[in-house]
C-alpha cells in the first residue's frame, strides 16, 4: 500500500448550516451560539438512522469540500504556533475529512436537527457515528500543546 | 450534490496491529489488552506530526479496507438488536471510515506507537486528529440504546 492507492467515498447526505461563507464559521461548534444545523440524509440511506435518536451526541464525519490542498505545517489562527497538520483540526489536510461532535435535537424521517454546527452550508456528509461515554470520553486526556496557550 | 459525487482519498500511512484476521480484533480497543500498535506514516507526511507528541490521546481515522459492502440495518453482535448503521460502529458502512481513539505512547520520526488498537493489521490510515477535553469530552452524553443492554 502507498499514497497512490485510491479510496473512493460518496456523500450520504448534505449538512445545512447558517454559515454560507468560510469566514462566518465559528472555531468549534461546541463553543458557539446560533449554530443550529440540519442534515438531509439521502432517502436511500434513511433506514440507517434507526436507533440514532436515542443518543444525545453524535459524530459527524464530513468532507471539507471547499478546502483546496493542504499544508503539512500550519500557523494556528488563534495561537500563532507552527504545528503539524495532524496535531491540529485545520481543514487543509491531506485527506479533507472533518469531524465534529454535535448535539442531537431531533430526527424526523431523513432529516436530522442538531446544534453545534461548525461547517459550511452544503457540506457533504460522509458518515455518522454515535458518541458514547464508554469509548469516547477521556476526561483525563492531556491537551498537549493547547495547555500552553491561552484559551 | 448527490450520492453519485465521488470523493477520493489516499492513505497517509499504514496501521500495524497484532490482529491479522478479523476474528482476532477486540470489540473496541480501549477495552482490550495486548493491543499495542504502531503506524508508519509515509515519509512525505512525517512533517505533519509536529506537535502531536504532546497529546495523550489521538483519533485515528482509517479505511475498513477488508469490509465488503454495507447493510443499512444490522444485528449488533453483542446485543442482538437491529440497529441502523449510523447508530452503531460496524465496519459495514456506506463509507467505510473507521474511527478509534487510541493512547499515544511515542513518536519516533515517522513512526507512531500507541495502545488501544482495534483494527486489522495493514489498515490504511486516512487521518489523525488530536483528542482534546475542550471539544471531545462529553461526560454527560446519553448513551442511547446502549443504556438498555448489559455491558
Amino acid at each position: 500500500m502507498n499514497k497512490e492507492n485510491k479510496i473512493v467515498f460518496s456523500p450520504v447526505g448534505v449538512i445545512h448550516t447558517p454559515f454560507d461563507g468560510k469566514e462566518k464559521i465559528p472555531r468549534q461548534g461546541c463553543f458557539g451560539e446560533n449554530n443550529d444545523g440540519w442534515i438531509e440524509i439521502f432517502p436511500e440511506f434513511a433506514e440507517g438512522l434507526n436507533g440514532l435518536e436515542s443518543f444525545s451526541h453524535i459524530y459527524l464525519l464530513f468532507h471539507f469540500h471547499q478546502s483546496q490542498g493542504y499544508l503539512l505545517t500550519q500557523i494556528t489562527p488563534r495561537h500563532h504556533q507552527i504545528k503539524g497538520v495532524f496535531a491540529i483540526r485545520s481543514p487543509r489536510r491531506p485527506n479533507g475529512i472533518g469531524m465534529t461532535i454535535v448535539k442531537l435535537k431531533k430526527i424526523d424521517s431523513n432529516k436530522i436537527y442538531f446544534s453545534g454546527a461548525d461547517m459550511i452550508d452544503g457540506t457533504p456528509l460522509l458518515d455518522i457515528k454515535p458518541y458514547t461515554t464508554e469509548i469516547d470520553n477521556y476526561p483525563d486526556a492531556d491537551n498537549g500543546w493547547l495547555k500552553t496557550v491561552a484559551k
